[in-house]
């Protein structure tokens, strides 16, 4: 059975997995990330978790090539790390090679977006879909966009930075130093920055016992709370909603893919993040260019990642 | 020598030509369209624009298809145009068959915007490039969208609406129903409508005195009288071009095509556009993520729709 290992290398873990052709997770495991210490030692846990996914292939399944996902800016033909916001120190790090070199496997490397993308085309929920546009919503936002059953990666892999997709002409200010970025209104920390802004502006909320005690508001508890009734958590998570839906018909109106798929850490709140974005599209969208889009939750969560590496690495072998 | 037919319907013109396989325009004609009178009689008109095309090919470039670009919602596949702003009547015309019943030969529709930009990527400013978006800017905002050398149309047929994609959540209104749309702030007439509220409103602006001939203001006087240092047209002619700029980086941070080109009408203004247009986006961008894009000025012109429309079919035809 032909088969591939995908790794997805995050800032705090490294999962991983043995993935058939068919998008059959025949295996998996983790480790951590341990990203402080540096490029070198990260690549020797990679390594490490290949070794222990190659140990549980028998002989029916025995993986011919390894796909890599790493955050950050990618030079995919060559398999190098230009740069990483979530990986401290690699930039220009020859990261397939490395890999390689230590498993003695071919190595396919590609942004964590682009993985995720191409999992949830292939195998996830966008299953057979031709193509498909996956928002990965966390602390900041990525996407990655498949087209024609494969990944587009733009001329030199920078494709996909939906997050810094203009969404309001000379708006907030975002960490990238543009202005009125998707990303400093719809991620999950610039959600929990508006948030406080209004608690600091003297606006009531339930959210400031949160500070009262000493801790740190996240969105996740404005998520809650605004599912209780606290009015100004429903504002702030109102409008990252109406922002996310703005992405989603932008995506619509320029690639018109089959899918548009919400992923990443924010999407665990489920429901009640797709159902006001999809209200949010449908309130805003002209029905001059047909249905409204229709916005989907991820389908395999965490193993996105490992599973579109894994695909991405069957894609080149073939 | 391998040759088509390209034909390009706009709203007052028909234009057309023979192009070769490698880009060459061998014979070009045009005819008004006098879309008044129906699909019938544009649908007469466009054959008869072909067998005129055809007499003028001698047996050295006899034509073997037609590719045919329309404004508006195409269904590229059964070749029927679904609805066009600009063509009154055009609901469900299968206008691919009538011509191809007409002339005899094999017809490709597609919509105008994406031939345009097919004519600029493999015989204009892109040649050579696998992967270009171009906008269209004239009395509203289109575009096309070239990715690995072959039109993207999306799921439907609906990419490309550029001009409908939200860069000011919550700003203007757009005649689409939406708010905050590219076009709302970026097209022809849009600039012309926010010099009419600024000169209603009270401020000195020498465009005054067109209004007090009775004249209407045009897009291209807001251009000449912002050169000639009237400074309301000076901050008009400035926000249209900011609003491209935010357009052209949303462009680079999802596709991150080779080229981004600017056409149409609006593009008549030359380095009067580009220029303030690149200097926006300089001033914008993130250099995150690398060098700033930079925006081409169409250099096929008017050709540009006839000449892609060809290539379509050419594309087809191999």
């Amino acid at each position: 059975m032909t088969a591939a290992i995908g790794i997805d290398v995050g800032g705090t873990v490294i999962k991983g997995g043995v993935v058939s052709a068919s998008g059959e997770v025949l295996a998996k495991a983790t480790r951590p990330t341990n990203a402080n210490a540096g490029p070198a030692q990260v690549v020797e846990r990679i390594a490490a978790l290949i070794a222990t996914l190659q140990s549980e292939s028998d002989g029916s399944f025995a993986p011919t090539s390894v796909g890599l996902g790493v955050p950050g800016n990618i030079d995919h033909g060559n398999g190098v790390v230009l740069a990483s916001p979530n990986l401290n120190g690699w930039n220009g790090v020859p990261v397939a090679r490395l890999v390689s070199e230590g498993v003695g496997l071919p190595v396919v490397l590609d942004n964590d977006a682009n993985c995720a993308a191409l999992g949830e085309a292939l195998c996830g929920i966008g299953r057979g879909a031709d193509s498909m546009v996956l928002l990965t919503l966390g602390t900041g936002v990525g996407s990655g966009m498949v087209l024609g059953g494969k990944v587009w990666r733009g001329t030199t892999g920078l494709a996909g930075e939906l997050g810094h997709s203009i969404v309001h002409v000379g708006g907030r200010s975002c960490a990238c130093g543009q202005s009125g970025c998707l990303e400093a209104y719809a991620s999950a920390s610039s959600t929990v920055r508006r948030a406080l802004e209004l608690i600091e502006s003297g606006e009531a909320s339930s959210l400031r016992e949160v500070l009262d005690r000493g801790q740190a508001i996240t969105a996740e508890m404005i998520v809650q709370a605004a599912e209780d009734g606290d009015r100004l958590a429903g504002r702030v998570w109102e409008e990252t909603c109406r922002y996310l839906a703005a992405a989603c018909i932008n995506i619509q109106h320029l690639v018109e893919p089959q899918y548009i798929v919400l992923a990443g850490g924010m999407s665990a709140a489920g429901e009640r993040l797709r159902r006001p974005v999809q209200g949010a599209i449908d309130a805003m969208v002209s029905r001059r260019f047909g249905q409204p889009p229709r916005v989907r939750l991820s389908l395999l969560g965490n193993d996105a990642g490992f599973i579109g590496a894994a695909m991405n690495a069957l894609q080149v072998d073939r």
